[in-house]
């Protein structure tokens, strides 16, 4: 009695074919590296959490077990506390959804989460999906482990560009290929720190109802616009066709896994049981937790708070590139968000760059993270995390590197790598 | 410009061909009804946190937040903090596996996510994975939204049969059937109660480890043996072939959703990226929790405490059943776990039975919740979260309807569906 496969004595023979497209994403591997001290990370996209009002939430948190232990530590329902579901559409309502209904939120260990249950539910193997270039590396992981074919799409310093999207669309469709949706961060993308200007948001609307594609909202940072009046999402101009994710990572606190999914409401029950099949439960004590806070606290202020910070830093980062940088490499100038991203010819690979810049004491995320094309000549830096001084300090460590890069000849470049 | 689906209005045209395999799962159907007052419900698979030191936890909690806030709320490792993975590596020894590492340890959002994860990275579509009937509906939902085939094995009181294992093995390798993983609960099954014999443990080890299939093994009971001395789980005569799921669920609490995988070395890498592509990382915040909780208490006698708890309940539950339950019904005598697996005669279908419950005051979970058939004669007791005064009465409301059931004729049974 031997099996066919006794001979290959590997479990790994067993694994599936989407297994193959689970990565280490280059974020992660940096993740690590980034702890180490003297090191100035410009890698992680981390909120800065010092301005939190500490001892509160832990009271909050002592008072909850304290009181409601019994409810907070057992199992709760799988679409997420209703209390917490209309506390969202209050949060929703200040990035600018007025008309959310509890009922249509399903709530999610994080909306990292919520991308990997649309990916699930919309996607067979082969499918489309439209995403911007660069984005969320999350993103592209959650996809590609589900064996999408993920097409980047091209955007400009106003975002994605909606005659590439229609044009991209017309040619899908004439090779027969089905495009489940499009996957847009509108406000500061990650990485890009782009925000897709108002008159293109009702263009891309329209192409996608006309084409019959969902559009994948994801807007974690709407609320951290610096000057403060929040672009309503894609979400707002359309009810029907928009599954928006929304995180409490960017405007509270990430280590507690919170995010959701507000879904059309014919899609709803379909995505939620998903949402449940893979976790049971949002962590009940963590919803009550997020619940105390916006309920006891005053998270608005906080946000702006946040927002203050963000822009300071971002501004800083600004000046620091405008006094460092070479000619040659160039950014964006985000208004929101956490992130800036340098590009540099097109001849030079970022990713060997990372390895001088650890040398050299400072860490970013190379390019091809954020992209489904193997190599890039961009570079995302995240302000969020870091102080003024540590800002100044890593673009000018990072500098040198980037000049040297930008000087080189391609084949020298190429050889570096 | 009209797309070919624009004559399909409906967004759920989009959907993937596995949601379609993603149902409502019964046992979740009963969850909201559960909580109706007056109701007795022997349904839920709850822990009874009763006793846990919530006082402790709550000052734990606000320690955790005041002290190390700026950690507990940050993004964390996708594998887990190392303090959780080697206090894991703890738990389980005293489980009875003494060789974890904790580096093969992931940790993972609830035990449930690990399983999603386990079907993910081994299951293509058509893939075949057994699993005992009855067995865990999480399980079931989890494989079946990855379009497994997943095949029931027959058991008795002693568990799954080896023989009948073997058989079936033969015959798929014939059929040219791609088998993937055994699915097991060998301690305390739920729902079925049912204990994985000594004997047993090492013939099925075998069989799979010569058919070169894997062992997905799933043991958040195994503490729970009423009289103290748990049965070893297969991984701990197995290390390679065996991959092995644990949970804080059943031995502290379930609303902080933190389980755990210890994954063979060879497989470690790949399921762990498949886990952070689904969550990013598990709350840090809980994880810190949880260590706190093994730390700083003495989480054994905890377990003790449930133990004796559950074993005073069951004995409850199998003295009221003895009392009550018409002839024509069977039970399992559980010597650990949470439930006990009450069987009609083959014309019943208990399903049509858990209104008529409803309407007399008692729910339970019908039968063919846990399994890949339509329908079951048998029902699933929870004795874990009820007290005995409860217990007692459940079970006295439940039997009239049983006896009513089993003395139809099996026409009029199928009528009343």
């Amino acid at each position: 009695m031997t099996s066919p496969l006794a001979n290959d004595a590997s479990l790994t023979s067993l694994f599936s074919a989407r297994a193959a497209n689970i990565k280490q994403s280059a974020v992660r591997d940096v993740f690590e590296i980034s702890m180490q001290p003297g090191l100035i990370s410009l890698a992680g996209g981390n909120p800065y959490l010092q301005s939190l009002p500490l001892e509160k939430l832990a009271e909050s948190a002592a008072r909850i077990i304290a009181e409601q232990g019994l409810e907070a530590l057992q199992y709760g329902g799988g679409q997420g506390t209703l209390e917490l579901r209309e506390q969202i559409c209050q949060v929703m309502a200040a990035e600018g959804i007025t008309d959310a209904d509890p009922e249509n939120v399903v709530i999610t260990a994080g909306s990292q989460s919520a991308q990997d249950v649309a990916a699930k539910v919309f996607c067979d193997p082969g499918d489309v999906v439209l995403v911007e270039d660069p984005t969320y590396v999350g993103a592209l992981n959650a996809l590609e482990a589900y064996q999408v074919e993920v097409i980047p799409m091209a955007g400009d310093g106003e975002g994605l560009l909606p005659e590439a999207l229609r044009e991209q669309l017309a040619q899908l469709r004439t090779a027969g290929k089905k495009v489940k949706f499009l996957y847009t961060i509108p406000n500061f993308n990650n990485p890009s720190g782009v925000m897709l200007s108002e008159q293109r948001r009702q263009q891309i609307i329209d192409i996608c109802k006309k084409e019959h594609i969902l559009i994948l909202e994801d807007n974690p940072y709407g609320l951290l616009k610096f000057d403060g009046a929040p672009l309503p999402p894609l979400r707002a101009r359309d009810a029907e066709n928009v599954l928006y994710l929304g995180s409490f990572s960017k405007i509270f606190a990430p280590g507690l896994r919170i995010g959701w999914a507000l879904v059309p409401a014919e899609l709803k029950q379909r995505f939620y049981l998903a949402s449940e099949a893979v976790t049971l439960c949002p962590p009940t004590f963590n919803q009550m937790l997020v619940s105390a806070y916006i309920r006891d606290y005053d998270w608005l202020a906080q946000v702006r708070r946040y927002r203050e910070l963000y822009a300071e830093r971002c501004e800083t980062m600004l000046e620091a590139l405008e006094e460092h940088m070479p000619a040659g490499v160039t950014w964006t100038r985000p208004v929101g968000g956490f992130f800036v991203w340098l590009t540099l010819p097109d001849h030079v690979d970022s990713y060997p760059l990372l390895r001088e810049g650890i040398d050299a004491g400072v860490v970013f995320v190379p390019g091809a993270a954020f992209s489904t094309k193997p190599k890039s000549s961009s570079l995302r830096l995240a302000f969020s995390a870091v102080s003024s001084e540590n800002i100044r300090e890593g673009v000018r460590r990072l500098a040198p590197i980037l000049a040297k890069a930008v000087t080189k000849q391609p084949s020298e470049t190429t050889a570096a790598g």
